[in-house]
């Protein structure tokens, strides 16, 4: 996803540095036009603004306050758009930190996948101060479709951003419960699938989760581990307050049934592979 | 939802027949230029097609085969379109049982409420033998907007009716606990409902009912206690093959608490009344 972002911010003509594990998006990067950098901070004083588009929290950690953070290089009144799905409390945290540093942040989480990031078509959930925000509208306005303005408070971005993730993956392992009932009760899934996405009973992932359980092809798009974490979140947050939220930790479970055996890389509609005695479609593909 | 698909009926030339627990609706009926019946067994031998909409199996049984049924006056080869929302299991024995009598059954629950009813744009998820289609394809082009086949077996259109009921439970609930979370954490609603309408986390069920939560309006269009049998229903089909079911048996606790608090009248939406340490939005109506 990153790497969509950044090709996608050096055609809209910003000088863009990039850095990442992976040897091939730098690589990838650099033929776009970019500059690939070995550490975050080699990039910090080069650069005004820096995306953060990790994993989680402990990568995000590692890129910013970690022996080769952007922080260390950064230079006062520079932005951090940290956009890695995270707590609100640890989005809140990390906005004091970065202001003790001189910086400022915006909790900027993302909807819209690794297709969405590369046509600068991401949705972001942000939130924070004005001043962040007039320093980098140009760049939010080149790779997102859909900024929605939060408030000035950091860590409500990733507040709404966490019930998109709880309804997301209750949803998924609702479309994985209907499913397998279905072949349980011998439904054309087809017909199933054509009937429910005109009902009431549709969703966004139903719509487009479901094809990948009738065409038996579980590549990774979004992975199962994904809400592993994600509902975890959900539910840290939660049980903070000591709140209750019964159907977020049955789906929680689901996916970590789902991990245990195994499937935590698959795609995250493979959640469906822990119902037993059915059969599920195999892969169509050649 | 039975008075809007008569009205639909008598607008489009049928001669029309109804019976109803309701002495409005029958009054409204006749306003309308259809003929109202004391009981299903006066309908029965001045009607080719009768259409079964009540609430669940209970009704059907008694307006069929009740001391007042309309099946001790219905002619053979007239055809009973049953399209309350049953179990498949029953739905198939109806069709047998009918079938023992010489009458002829269409499995046709339908989707979309009172409005659409009243509209005859309807859904109807359909299964029966092509002789009873054929002797209906006129009412059923008449009262729906949308009819899918679903083969010639009894209780088909029962089980996607079913799937789609377990999809648009647990949304409802997801719905519910979502709304919950955020109130707790202090999102503001209505940039909530705004930012998932247009995010992977939305469902049919979350786009048309959180605005009832929203307006603090539980004006029953849809109750509480719908769900409560619906998923009973889908938990039943699946209990009798030994299927487990964790999201639907979680969603259904949701539902019977919100029943047994005393809300099984209201909205489903009601159903976030079950959390506690919330303070709901009140209701805006005048």
């Amino acid at each position: 996803m990153g790497l969509g972002v950044a090709r996608t911010l050096v055609r809209a003509g910003f000088e863009t540095l990039g850095c990442d594990l992976r040897p091939e998006a730098l690589r990838s990067l650099e033929r776009d036009g970019g500059v690939s950098c070995t550490a975050p901070s080699a990039m910090g004083s080069r650069c005004q603004v820096v995306i953060v588009l990790v994993v989680n929290e402990a990568q995000t950690e590692e890129a910013l306050f970690g022996p080769a953070g952007a922080v260390s290089t950064l230079h006062p009144g520079s932005v951090v758009i940290s956009s890695a799905t995270v707590s609100p409390n640890y989005a809140g945290d990390l906005g004091r930190r970065l202001g003790e540093n001189g910086i400022l942040m915006l909790d900027a989480p993302v909807s819209g996948g690794a297709a969405r990031a590369a046509e600068g078509k991401l949705t972001m959930m942000t939130s924070g101060p004005a001043e962040a925000y007039a320093k980098c509208e140009d760049v939010l306005g080149s790779v997102a479709a859909t900024v929605y303005h939060l408030g000035d408070a950091h860590g409500m971005g990733s507040r709404v951003k966490m019930l998109n993730q709880l309804l997301a993956g209750v949803h998924i392992a609702a479309m994985a419960e209907a499913l397998a009932l279905g072949i349980r009760e011998g439904v054309d899934l087809k017909v199933l699938y054509e009937v429910i996405t005109h009902s009431a009973g549709n969703s966004w992932m139903f719509e487009n989760r479901a094809p990948h359980v009738l065409e038996g092809d579980y590549t990774s798009l979004s992975a199962v581990d994904i809400f592993v974490k994600d509902l975890g979140l959900v539910l840290d947050a939660a049980r903070a307050t000591k709140f209750p939220l019964p159907l977020s930790a049955a789906a929680h479970q689901m996916f970590m049934m789902a991990s245990s055996a195994g499937h935590g890389r698959e795609d995250d509609s493979a959640v469906i592979k822990i119902f037993p005695g059915i059969e599920l479609p195999s892969c169509t593909k050649a």
